[in-house]
């Protein structure tokens, strides 16, 4: 089941998709609030049986997911090959985390904002595996660690690097407004399957600049989920972003201007380009679907 | 004006202080909406005029003042002598931010949680000033940028050590549930004046820890609401911490067992003490007030 959020008429609603293009409205403005009953998932589930898929995707606008959630979480430094390309060391005990604000992400299809160039000029992609927290729990053990997760999403981590390291915390560097999206639905945990078999695949305007299978984590979902509720009970509709893979070896997109592609190289790494006004990037998780935003 | 927050019969309410025990019940039950609305608080001041003060602080329960608010922030090393007693470095050009989750938090009187010893036992007060902004806000000047702020709170930045040094992020180590508190009230900004003129004083089970004027930032608020309003717009209800000062030489409380005084030292900083069940922790802000919390 893939569930969506979106907004209709300046209202928020919920919908469950039937196909590739249309789906189910169900009762209810926040995943939030049902995932907080008891089985939320599956009364989710018996909404939408049996009904007719009258909403159409390409007539709705798609929001983020949870409103106002208690805690965005995203892994610094998770992927092996990232580690490796940034030099920078990170513990290999106890994941690398750090918070974002709703207000620095927006759903699938809303414009990302690209800081004025007065601002900062560094404005980079992180094609992100998400995880959707479904139920509460605290001193959760690894190997019952998935049963609290009530599905999986996609997130570009958009990060503005000069201010990420003003200081040793990436502080507003991870949290400028509307730099960071996720979406376009949460996929429900059994359809979404084993999570290693899985790949994250991020493309600026067609060209492939992150490609990596999700078995590269330093740290996986169930060790994620079981550090955290070591430290406070979980809640549903919590987010955590497993961390971004490495970049791809340079391999130049034709249409960019070549004193752009020159500007590649930031961290000394190969591949990397920079989100600009104008940009299309997608992120897509494979068998979950596409995350693609517009750069304004 | 001082507005608080509270429960009563399991629903969330505001009331204005009239006096050091009574308030004014007014009407809404989001502060953060309520200051959303154009000239919010001179809606409060307006609601609350001339009505008799019918509640008694002591037969309600405070409660944090903001609902689910977009973003709480916290500085790290932001007095100068706290910066010299670690013997940590941090940017003189940049505040160094990092941020908090609504369940870290709890409001004024209601049980601090200490970590199970199983699972961290160096849990330790930091006493801040905070800062609850009033309005919207992007590119702020610093000349302007008290005009977004609504008024000031108190902090206990309450922290896990062992958490927060896991990684360069302090991540899961500033945000145990129930690890911090703020409170009791939001003094607005005309009634509490010129803050590096108010101090910032500590205490547990009666024994001053901490004791500082406010002048010893090394960042000051309009400095930290124009950076912040750099990166996205400010939200009404956003709340910053703005860091804590050092700790005082040690002074032993004589209730305290002598093994436990030994424990002092952590950082090598002498006058720090860990917080423990049964302690009753207090933050006052001179002309503010006292922010008291049981830990649990």
């Amino acid at each position: 089941m893939r569930i969506i959020a979106y907004e209709e008429d300046g209202a928020r609603a919920l919908g469950v998709m039937a196909g590739d293009s249309t789906f189910v409205r169900v009762a209810g403005t926040s995943l939030r609030e049902l995932l907080e009953q008891p089985d939320g998932i599956e009364r989710i589930r018996a909404a939408a049986a049996g009904k007719p898929a009258g909403g159409r995707l390409d007539a709705v606008a798609l929001r983020p997911l949870i409103d106002r959630p208690n805690a965005i979480w995203a892994l610094a430094l998770n992927f092996k090959r990232h580690i490796e390309e940034t030099g920078l060391t990170t513990s290999h005990e106890f994941p690398h985390l750090f918070l974002r604000t709703a207000a620095s992400l927006v759903g699938a299809g809303e414009p990302l904002a690209c800081p004025l160039t007065s601002v900062a000029r560094v404005f980079d992609y992180e094609g992100e595996l998400g995880v959707v927290i479904g139920k509460r729990g605290r001193y959760i053990p690894v190997q019952n660690a998935l049963d609290y997760v009530a599905g999986f999403t996609i997130f570009n981590e958009g990060s503005v690097r000069e201010y990420q390291s003003h200081n040793r915390n990436f502080g507003l560097g991870k949290n400028f407004g509307r730099s960071g999206s996720y979406g376009p639905w949460l996929m429900t945990r059994d359809e979404f399957g084993a999570i290693g078999d899985r790949t994250v695949t991020t493309r600026i305007n067609g060209v492939t600049r992150q490609h990596s299978q999700l078995d590269d984590m330093l740290f996986t979902v169930d060790q994620v989920v079981a550090y955290l509720s070591q430290g406070y009970e979980l809640e549903p509709g919590d987010l955590i972003a497993m961390g971004t893979p490495g970049a791809l070896p340079p391999s130049p997109d034709p249409r960019l201007p070549e004193e752009r592609w020159e500007q590649l190289g930031r961290h000394k790494i190969p591949g990397v380009v920079h989100m600009r006004p104008g940009d299309v990037v997608e992120v897509e998780v494979s068998g979950l679907g596409i995350l693609r935003n517009p750069v304004q």
